[in-house]
């Protein structure tokens, strides 16, 4: 069963391997919530020819994801640093605002 | 022109969206230094066809670093780390073995 928040998490992670044209409509129904039958008039075709597309691309999403596991590594490297900043309070004892600033620039870095 | 320290790092980064043939073959020339002379007879093809496939999947591999940034972002995370590290060491004056602590878990957390 698909989920919309990973659909939009796999969009992030991979949309720009989809062609424009895809990407496009791939976010406005995971994204911006319009319906099929909205980007079908859009796009001057059937609801049946975007509802393909959309599990074309779902497909191919998911395909890139069990190769590349970029989602998967992204959540892992939250949990990771959540750990490291637990640490710093609870067993090193830094200062709230030092820890503060370790953990923004690891988000930072995590979302570079 | 090519440069085989970039090659093996875009096969680290995108090695799993090529053939396990095509990666085969690519490790054996950009990572195990084996010949295209030694890699075709392994293979029991020519020279040129080893040649042809290994332009290919640098094209291929080159395409998807210019879509997905994987490399590109990867080094800049390590930027980012040693930026951090070195004010955490010059600015909050941290104890040596905190920062390397806090260095070595970011490293885990970009390689993750």
């Amino acid at each position: 069963m698909e989920n919309r928040f990973e659909i939009s998490m796999l969009l992030d992670h991979y949309g720009s391997l989809l062609t424009e044209k895809q990407l496009n409509i791939m976010n406005l129904y995971y994204n911006e919530d319009l319906s099929l039958a909205e980007i079908a008039e859009i796009n001057d075709t059937s609801r049946q020819a975007i509802y393909d597309l959309t599990k074309r691309c779902y497909k191919q999403l998911s395909t890139y994801e069990s190769k590349l596991k970029l989602l998967a590594r992204s959540n892992n490297r939250s949990d990771m640093k959540d750990m490291l900043v637990k640490k710093l309070k609870d067993e090193f004892n830094l200062d709230k605002e030092v820890v503060n600033h370790i953990e923004i620039n690891i988000e930072d870095i995590i979302n570079a």
